[in-house]
């Protein structure tokens, strides 16, 4: 035991059993914010106990989060430090070097990877951390260190951009925790294709690790066809399709950065006069192709969360139903259509729902091939949630 | 309008909406069973029309069966013989030749192929036809010429084994429609081993093709690892942990002549020092593996349908908790877990509930890497069911 650490409590009707079946999250209105807990710091490593005062574990504790309390481990005799981030470390790792060729990857999801809250994308020789919770934050010097020591990478860059840093108090100051910045973008190899991801002035991490499978699988289908990848950031379903010997494609995008970036990976494959791109507001482009009456043997739409959360979900359906519907008719007759969701709110059934009343209404009828996740390096909690955030659903029409 | 052709008429109260959304079939209480249409031979091709006398499509129809018709082609002009199979085939075959390098696949995946009720399995110049629906029985001869023009098999095996046949009013008789019955077993190549299928005595159609994406992934993470491979059949997972560089492969089977297979297939792959086998009652086994104290890296329990269909749901979730508590003592520290389900009945949250029950029971923690559903050889009709029969999950312990 800890005796030394602050101890905070669950109030009598928190779902005490839950956090024993692995549920690693004390909402706000579960813990007793009496003023000693109310004073803690944001971040402290506090000893959870339940309502009769038996310890549950080693908690972070941001007494101002709604979100007030994440499960660091259920060992009570443990400390937080260095060793223990190392010893988390290890195992994330363990299961990525097993699973990849090379060192581009996810490395640590949070939760699931017993850091609550840490993101950590690691490619090649850098590594970009996410500390999206309080405890990682002050914890920020020894993961750093940590990290080195397990990866042995030599730069080590602090991305605060998320949303959930705000819940937690946090700033939205990048650093550079390690080294340099790269000078220059990062080559990244995956599926084939040559992605270049910019980690210090790109949308997150600068590169999406999650839809790896999802491409490699609508790569597949490429073979031969002309290919339409919409929401195509730096050419992450577009590239991987010319990889596999697509005759051409076509990437749009709102982001003259991420399109500038996708023509260049295309360049290096040696494949630039086989790749185009558009930019411009994706729901227009799409309308806009329709009116030319383009039409594409691989259709992708790889859209930003539409339904990021249960009060936007009607709304959200509605826009990959509106997607689907623009994007169906540009597909061949038995042509292949790639529709993504990575809303959380959206589950499976409402997103394939919305996919197919937007496939229906364009006058089309589908074949469902293949129904995809995120990537392994992305792995779940189930407590935490049974279906994760993305789906990738792959039609033949 | 084929004017020769019977006319069956849905009742009022028949879902119509559906029928024109795509749903394939019209159940008993659905359709108007007058004594002229209870007197339509089994499998006879009708023009359904709804209640309002306005043409549908055209359907097989079984009188006697609770899926009185399924729908065969929304176009009434068209006629259902060896030209309409041939296309149907044609279809069918670009996909899977798009998909696979070799000629071993599913062919034909029933109503999602546009053939209702009728599954082809292909191995390489072999195929398996299985009629499970009258209008296929009354048709045979049409669909066996039109398969063997289309793929160019010389050989056509009828397997009759299915229940569903029953149903239809249809024998259980097998039959040779061309060539001749292989006389050994047929070697199939699939993900990286040699699989033995016998194409007569087997079960099924002799190998299973469902899992192939399932394998690939499981064998990812097999290098170096001790496998053990419960229902493992021919030895589905087995084999391919060990061409993908497991240390050793043990696996478990109530069917003698299933592991024989196994065995000779682990034999062709050079392999057969790496692997053992143990025939038995896989609970039984799985038990006694554990009184042994026996530990493996990798743990794949695919088991039969334990919830073939909604009154047995209960007792099959059962069962799987049961075999994911016996199975999750066997996994190493940090080692793999895969738990498969082929029932219909449990969907994908009740069949993932029951597992981390039966985890949560044998006193270990998970991470979910890897959600799978069967390979896009078995596409879905979205309109039939949204989730397929087939799940595998892959655990980390």
């Amino acid at each position: 035991m800890n005796a030394s650490l602050p101890v905070v409590r669950l109030t009598p009707k928190a779902n005490a059993r839950a956090l024993r079946r692995g549920f690693p999250w004390v909402y706000s209105n579960e813990l007793v914010l009496d003023r000693r807990t109310k004073g803690l710091a944001p971040g402290t490593v506090a000893l959870l106990e339940d309502c009769e005062r038996t310890p549950l574990g080693l908690v972070g504790v941001t007494p101002g989060s709604r979100i007030a309390a994440r499960m660091l481990d259920r060992d009570t005799g443990t400390s937080i430090d260095k060793t223990w981030l190392t010893a988390r470390l290890r195992k994330a790792l363990s299961l990525r070097e097993r699973l990849y060729d090379a060192p581009f990857y996810r490395l640590v999801h949070a939760e699931s990877d017993g850091l609550p809250g840490v993101i950590i994308d690691r490619f090649g020789d850098v590594a970009v951390i996410q500390p999206n919770a309080a405890w990682a934050e002050l914890l920020l010097p020894e993961l750093a260190e940590a990290l080195a020591g397990v990866t042995g990478v030599g730069c080590i860059l602090k991305n605060s951009g998320s949303r959930g840093r705000a819940l937690e108090g946090l700033d939205d100051a990048n650093a550079v925790l390690l080294g340099e910045v790269p000078a220059a973008p990062i080559a990244v190899q995956m599926n084939g294709a040559t992605y270049l991801a910019d980690l210090t002035g790109g949308q997150k991490t600068g590169l999406f690790f999650d839809q790896r499978p999802n491409q490699a699988f609508a790569a597949l289908l490429a073979q031969g066809q002309t290919v339409l990848d919409v929401f195509s950031h730096v050419g992450g379903f577009a590239l991987a399709a010319l990889a596999q010997g697509a005759t051409s494609a076509l990437a749009v995008d709102g982001s003259a950065p991420a399109l500038a970036l996708a023509t260049e990976g295309a360049a290096r494959m040696g494949a630039a006069d086989r790749f185009a791109t558009r930019q411009g507001d994706a729901f227009d482009t799409l309308a806009a192709l329709g009116v030319e009456k383009a039409r594409f043997g691989l259709v992708i739409c790889d859209p930003p969360a539409f339904a990021p959360a249960k009060p936007a979900l009607e709304a959200g359906l509605r826009a990959y139903e509106r997607i689907a519907k623009l994007a169906a008719p540009l597909v061949d007759e038995d042509g292949y259509l790639v529709l993504c969701s990575c809303s959380h709110a959206a589950d499976l059934g409402s997103f394939t729902g919305a996919c197919l009343r937007g496939i229906g209404r364009a006058g089309r009828r589908a074949q469902l091939l293949h129904t995809g996740f995120a990537g392994p390096d992305h792995p779940l909690l189930p407590q935490l949630a049974e279906s994760g955030y993305l789906k990738a659903l792959v039609f033949r029409l």
